[in-house]
This record gives C-alpha cells, structure tokens and sequence, in this order.
C-alpha cells in the first residue's frame, strides 16, 4: 500500500517507513504533484500485445569482427511490441529479475525502474524485481535491495538515481562476468536491465553474450541513458536526461540573457556539461539564441586553435560595441579544449616533462616545449598556466577537467580587447561574467517527456526479458507524436556496435553519437547563429511547467532530427 | 491594440514593431503564457476606492533629526486606499507621471510599471506616463519613453527590467536635485515612481521634499525593490522579487542535494546571492533542509573567525562520515567574509601595506602585519593570498567580492580534514564542490505571488500620485491570504527612517534590515538544522509552477514573519 500524505503549510511530508532513504524526507508540493501523476504512456503498453521480429541485423561497422566477438548474438533480429489479442508473451512463469543503474546521473532513472516493476506487476504477477545497490559494483558483489510497490513509490516521476544509486565500476573482465554469473546464479535471475550509456551497453551486450554462451538463462536488456544526449542511432532516438537536463540549463541561460540585456554591461560566459559531445550547448542554443556559441565539434573539424576562438568571440564583441551592445550571452561546452588538437599536443608534452624534468623557476625547461607547444604556453592567462603546471591526477597527468575554460576564454578575451583598444578598432568597457552549469540538470524532476520516455523504456525492457530477448537495448520510437502513438521496441545491441584497436585487439564499441555538422540541429543553428550574434534575440524558456501545453513541448534536436521541425 | 502572436512549432513568435527592445524578440510557450495570463489582484483595487490617512508618523529613530530634515514631510500619515462608493481620488485631471528602475533587477519591475499605467487607464484617462532609461540618470538627463499600450503589453508577467532599463547613479545632490527638477518641469510631471532599495528610497523621499519645500507639483512615491529581502518593515512586509529569487535558486540547491545524495561522494559549497543581509540564504535552506548552512548575522553576533566557521564545517562533515555520509550541501551567504571581524581587520592591514609599503618577495611584509591578521593570513589557502595581494579595485583596494568564499572554504575545510585524518578522527575522503547562484535569479519570470504583487504595488503608487500624496512608499499587506483579500496603502518615507552620522553631518538612512536572531525565520532554522546536519532532510522544490495549487505558495520567510507559519 502506498504510504500516505500530509500536506502542512504549502509543504507535503510523506509519512515514513524506516527502510527507504526517500521515505524519510520531507516533499515539496511540487514533488508530491508529480508522484501521483497520471503519466500518459504508448497506448501499446495499455493492451495485450506481443513480440514481432524484424530481420537479421549486422554491425555499425566491421560486422565480421563484431560476429567474431558476439558469436552468439550477432545477427539476431530487433523487436517489436505490437498489439494482440490476448498477451502472448513468456509463459505464466514468475520472473525474477534485476535492475542497476550505471554512471552518471540522469533525469527519468527512477521511472525506467517504475516501469520495469509496473510490466512485472501486471504481466508476469508475483515476479520479484531487486535493485543493485550503487552500479555495478552491486551486480558483482551481490549487494541489492528487493524493490517492493512502498519501496518504488516515492520515486515515481521524480529525479536522481537514489532509489538504488549507481556507480562508475565496469563489468567487463572474465573475472568480473564470474562474479556477475556468481550473483545471477544467487538470485536466480531471469534477466538483468542495465542503465547507462554507450560503455554500460557495450558491456551489458558483452555479459548478455558470455551469458549465453555459458547456456545461462540470465538474459541482458540494455537502456539508453546520458543527459549529454551522445548516445543515440536511427533506432534509438535519444538519450533520457537529455530533455530535462536541456531545458533546466535553458531556464538559467534564459534568465541570465534578460539579466544581461537589463543590465546592459556584462558578458556571461556560460560552460555547460557534456564533456564528450557539445548537443547540450547546441540544444540550449536552439533554446535560447546566444550571441556566441562554440561547438567542440566544429572546433575540430574545422582545426581551429585557441587563437582563433578567441578571435572569433572578441570580432563579435567588436561588431556588438559598435551597435552599442556592450552585453551578450557565450556558450561553451565544457569539452572544448578537448577538442582543440594544439592543446591536446601541449598538454601531452607538459605531462612528459612533468614526469622527467625539473622545472626550474627560470623557465629554462620551457625550452623542451615544441615551438608551437610554447607559443600557446605563453599565450595563456598566468591563472591557467599554473593550473596546467600544478593540478594533476594520481597519474601525474594534467587535470584537464579542472580547467575553468570559461575564465580562461574571458582572460583571453580581455587580453584580445585591450590589443585592440591600443590599436583603435574597440572602444568599450568588457566585462565578463563566468558560470558553470552542470550538476543542477542531472538530477532534476524529470520533464514529462522523460517521464514518459523512461517509464516506456523500462515496460518495454521487462517485456522483452519476459519474452526471453536477451542483448536487446529498449528502443522507443515515434516520439514526435502523442506518447500515446510511440513505438516500443528493442534494438539489438550488436546492430549499433563497431570496433576499435585498442593495445592490438578488436574491442567493440558503440561510438558516441557526436554532434553532426550535417546534420539539422547544426544546420539550423549555422543559419541562425550570425543573427543571433548582432542582433538580440533572446528566448527566455523559463522554468520547466508540468502542466498546460507548454508542459510538453519536447527538444529541438529531437524534433529536427526526427524532420518534425525545420 | 495588443500585437498578435504567431504560435510556431512549440515556440511563440511576437509580431514585431520596430520601437520596443522585446517585441523584435521571440518568445518561449512558457514568457507568452504569461503575458496574458488573468493577475489575481487585491478586491479593492477592482472597486471605487477613495485614500484614508492615518495618524500622524514619526520616524524608525531619532525623529528629531528626521524632522529637521525633511521639515515638509516628517509627521505626514501613512495612508490606504478603502473601498468606497464612488471613486473619490483626484479630480478628472489628466497626469503626466514619470517611473525609473534604480539599482540591481529583480523580478516583477515590469509588473510595478504596468500597475501604474492600468492605474492611469482606467481611474485617470488620458494620462501620460514616461519611463526614464537607465534609472536615475535617465532623470537626470532626460532620457524618457513614453509608454503606451502597446509599448508595455509584451513585458506583462516578464521578468528582468529591459522594457526601460536600470542604473546605479543616484540623484543626491543639489546639482543632481537641479536636473531632476528640470527634466519633471520639462515634462510638466505630476508624479514619479522610484523603484529601488534601501538608498534609492531615501533618496525618492529627498527628492520629494526637495520638489516640496519649492512649491512644486511634482510627487514622489516609492516601491520596496530587492531580490536580497533587506528592505522590510511593519508595513512593507517584504520587498519584490524575494519570492522569485529564492524559489530559483532552491530550485536549484534541491537539483544538487539529490545529485549528492544519488552520487554519495560530493559536499556541495553553494554560495548564494546577497551581499549585505543573508535572507537569501535563511529562505533557501528553510526552503530546501541543507546539512550546512552560514547566516552571516550570527557569525556577526557571535564574533566568529573563519577557523570557528571552518570547524564547524568540519564537525558536521565527520559526524555525517561515521554514519556513513560522505556527501552534502552546504549554504554560504555571498557577504560572508564581510561578516567576520578579523577578515575586515586583515583587508584594512593589507590596504595600508599596499599603498605605502613594498611587497618583497622574502615575506619581510608580513611583519607589518598585527600579530592577529599575519595568523589569519598565513591560514588562508594559497590562492586565497594571491587573490587578495594581486586584486585590486582602482582605488587600490582589496576586493572583497571577487574573492571566491565557497572556494576558499573548500580549501579550508580539506586542509582541517586532513590534520584531522592525521589524528585518527577522521577517515574518509572529501570532495568539494563549488557553486554560485545569484545572476540566475534576478531576471526569472516572477512567481505568481511576485507578479501580483507587484502590479498592486504599481496599481496603488498610481493612485497615490492621483490623490496628490508624496513621500510615500507603496505598501501592499495581508500577503498571506488570498491575493483578493490583500490591503494596498503607502507609508510615510519619513516613518521607516533613523540617521547616520558620515563625515560629521547627519545623513537620513532607511536601515538594512538585517536577519533578526529572535526573529521567527531564524529561530525556525534554528531549532532544525542540527536534525538537518545529520540526517538527510533534503527538499527539492522543483521548478516554479505558474499553474496548479504549488504554483500559490508564499516564501517561508514572509509566512513565519507574519505568523502564518510555525
């Protein structure tokens, strides 16, 4: 039974149970509205259906090594649920499945869960559902938690990953399949979902393979999760989290846009998470349409240099000034010196001098830089010189994560705007303004898209291992229209998967959905983006509704992807 | 007439006329939702209304000196409007007022505008009101628009101040009174609406009783503006744009709990807005159960050092450790360090030694330093030293607001952990991370207690103007019951006003009001945070709501001020 509500003040308290670490807080009103919420789902998932093949699958790329490291799954066809008479799938049999959630936090985990335990529930009554405590580390030591309706209740609809918290350990060693296996065999599991990203489901496709070829009933779904949205193929659209994430970043560069144009003297540069792939600045500009906004693949393709970006911030800066703008908005993904290949080269020659060489405080060990290295040494702010030299990981390797690369992009600026104040062509007063927005979106409320999303995802999920599918990552489609027209279906994990020579052996992969220049978010944004630059034409989204037609309006990369908006 | 909206893919486009900032704008579902959304306001300003006066005011302190200041204004009552047969304010003359936006946004400035021009539409037809540009100084030089229907229209609801901009001039002294009387003779002036803070309303009720003692028409009201919450009294209950701010950033705090407490390895140090009083920070954590939070009004009372402050941090951290708890949210108000006596005492050391003294590199220096400060100096963390030896303001003085205190605390704490990991008390492993909310949350889309509040607090300066009242700040009360039931009055500037005694001359101030220790908020707090520093009491309040039953919720402080809460 559902534990019961107090309403006090404005404030909701759930009335507690000793056992689940969110049965004893204390909800906000607008918490408490959304546990309760009817969530529109697939009108599939409210009908007996069944299990429909499509046809034999191959491989991203290389399909004849990925057959060779999948040679029990490669091949096997993608599903589908569709709509049938009576349920025709699994038997009358009680499953005993397990769940675990893996890296980063995500908005809409907690309903993949709801929705794996809701299909038990209704579809295979008296299955047991347990949760693996804190990632996989809890699949391979067996710590789990069995997830009951009192324990789940809470967490309906609601953000972050504590329900069972996840961790960053990896399964993938035969060491680690045996301790895997070991816990399967303990709790007699018939299937197991991973949630995660593009490692987790290469490497849940890899146990659902050593599962197999064991002869081990255990089967294996994966679920696709990433706020950075860079997990994605024809078959699985997008990534849950991306949504929420997007739109609460939207909301602060939204607020802060307005802020700048009424204060009318302020740069802010805002750097957004997303360390491998720049969708979720490009989403937040499409959102918001800042003066300036760098996307690292761009950075790449075209080799631009630190120089270069900076110039290309302070023209526009220039241009503005002399419109009378002395105010904008910037926003940088947080990859981007990643993807600057002169940076990568200074970085690997500091790290080798690091571990060799004394650095003197003459500077003489400067002379062991490359002329190119140095010239960029020399070309950073002192602040980000130091940080460079000082801050490394236990490897001894520079800490490229701790770089605050919107403060250094400001110094450089202001370096750029001086030069060009002496030489006549800048006359105003720039003054920049940093933010890093990051751990506020991972574990917001979850908007009614990922809500929805996620719940299909996990329906889905328990549908396929119940149908017996194994190495299958939950795939729901259509999501242009209604949620109560999208497809659900499961995508054979070896069809999105390639592979990359790692120390001399093939390893499987499935490459990271980087931002496509050809592609129509870009696109979209390139047309717009020298607009935007002079001109002011800020969106301010505001806070994410739950409620009314603006409750569910869903992402643009999603819609342009998808050809539902040009 | 209003311009007509082109709703397009999810996103509200504004037809555009080439005069106004924002129509040239597109707007998001959430902005256009708003614009034309039915404002709860108070029953009787949908009513005739005629002006009450009551007794006689005094002052906040030393009335003797307020009198002999403002010899035309002390004593005036304070006033209401109450509801009336037939509307009995002014004559059927036609008024030119002037409104101006003074110092830092906060949301709801846009409704104040529109308040008064519905005010001057529909009780005074065919009146005239100008917005100054830039705040005061738009005054001073005569920088105006004048604002129409259509002008004003796509700014109903909205946040920032961009319809007519802000400033930090101040008009305060006789040369400056000279050009404000100028522009109002030039514009024939009936009235103007200063919106600002604490300085900008003493200043507002300077000018009227300048414009008094010489015979002029023209009169002057204020409205209590500040995200901070410092500008409150008996009668001015709260001022705007409190209630949005806050309800942003525990927005955002309550994102970041469930991140630690989903990820269970990060304390978060969040510094919030509010340099001068820590409301800010009070209403968040009552908002949002953090296990840490600082209000700089106790550290003051209780004449705390940074290392008392660093331990407490520190107790509370290895007590959540040995219950298993390596993880947190910490609050700190922005002004902090202007809180702590012995940092004051250091800055000043530093500014004397670096104006007339040479900073060696040897550290010679330092034995300028009193034998207090060089303590404190030599505990500070590195960066912090740098910080305050190398940055300066142009009068060659430390600054203190670029110093990052959630950083440096950062710093502290994991020195003091350390020596404590040394003696065997404590065994985990800390990580920090930094937060700063504040430019995010003085330009969001007011809350709908904002929105309404605002517009009554406009609504009644125009009416005030009308009924030839100055010297007055517009105060709307009973905020705690329904918006209908709300009083809308002015209160006598004179009344909320004590002096200072700067450079031997008295100079009338209306006080900070700064986070009372016997006040309900704090005692409140109070008596929960050790519960809160152990357990996890996290609440997360989600996103504003503009629809639904949480989108009506009051701040706690006003509540527990007003004794609506316990």
């Amino acid at each position: 039974m559902a534990p019961s509500f107090v309403t006090n003040g404005g404030v909701a308290a759930v009335k507690t149970t000793p056992f689940a670490g969110r049965l004893a807080s204390v909800y906000s009103e607008v918490q408490t509205s959304r546990i309760d919420h009817a969530l529109p789902v697939p009108s599939v998932l409210r009908s007996p259906f069944k299990i429909v093949d499509g046809p034999a699958s191959s491989a991203a790329g290389n399909p004849d090594e990925i057959a060779k490291l999948f040679p029990n799954l490669f091949g096997q066809p993608s599903s589908m649920l569709v709509p049938n008479g009576v349920d025709s799938i699994g038997s009358d049999q009680k499953l005993k499945i397990g769940v675990v959630l893996s890296g980063g936090q995500a908005p809409g985990g907690h309903n993949v869960i709801c929705g794996i335990f809701d299909y038990l529930q209704e579809r295979a009554p008296g299955s047991t559902l347990y949760g693996f405590r804190g990632g996989p580390a809890g699949v391979m030591k067996g710590k789990y938690v069995e997830l009951t309706a009192d324990y789940i209740y809470p967490y309906r609809n609601q953000g972050g990953f504590d329900m069972i918290c996840s961790g960053r350990d990896k399964i993938e060693t035969p060491e680690q399949f045996k301790q895997a296996e070991e816990t399967a065999a303990k709790l007699d599991l018939d299937g197991l979902v991973v949630i995660g990203g593009d490692d987790s489901n290469t490497n849940a496709c890899l146990l659902a393979e050593n599962f197999r070829s064991k002869n081990l009933k255990t089967r294996v779904i994966g679920c696709p999760k990433t706020i950075d949205g860079d997990l994605k193929c024809k078959e699985v659209p997008t990534s849950f989290g991306f949504d929420t994430a997007c739109k609460i970043y939207a909301e602060m560069i939204g607020n802060v846009m307005i802020d700048a144009r009424s204060t009318g003297k302020y740069y802010h540069f805002v750097r957004l998470m997303g360390r491998a792939a720049s969708h979720i600045t490009l989403e937040c500009a499409l959102q918001t349409h800042p003066n300036i906004t760098i996307i690292g693949e761009e950075v790449a393709a075209m080799k631009l240099t630190l120089k270069n970006v900076t110039d290309y911030m302070v023209d526009v800066i220039c241009k503005r000034a002399e419109l009378g703008y002395n105010y904008g908005v910037i926003l940088i993904p947080e990859g981007l010196i990643d993807f600057i290949p002169e940076v990568q080269q200074l970085i690997a020659e500091l790290n080798e001098i690091l571990a060799h060489d004394v650095v003197d405080e003459n500077g003489l060990w400067k002379e062991k830089l490359t002329d190119q290295s140095l010239k960029l040494f020399e070309f950073l702010p002192q602040a980000i010189q130091e940080q460079l030299m000082l801050e490394r990981d236990p490897h001894g390797n520079v800490q490229v994560a701790k770089i605050e690369t919107e403060k250094m992009l400001i110094q450089m600026v202001e370096t750029e705007l001086e030069k060009r104040e002496q030489e006549g062509s800048y006359k105003a007063n720039f003054k920049g303004q940093s933010h890093f927005f990051g751990y506020e979106g991972r574990c917001g409320l979850p908007t009614n898209f990922d809500a929805s999303y996620c719940y299909a995802l996990g329906y889905g999920a328990g549908a396929f291992l119940h149908g017996g599918k194994t190495g299958l990552i939950s795939s729901v489609g259509n999501l242009c229209a209604p949620v109560e027209e999208w497809t659900v279906g499961g995508t054979a994990l070896t069809s999105m998967m390639d592979v990359e020579r790692r120390h001399g052996k093939f390893k499987p992969v499935i490459k990271k959905a980087m931002v496509e220049l050809d592609g129509a978010p870009f696109k979209k944004f390139a047309s717009l983006r020298e607009e935007w630059a002079i001109k002011n034409c800020y969106i301010s989204p505001g806070p994410i509704q739950f409620v009314g037609p603006a409750s569910n309006a869903v992402n643009h990369t999603l819609l342009l992807e998808l050809g539902a908006q040009a």
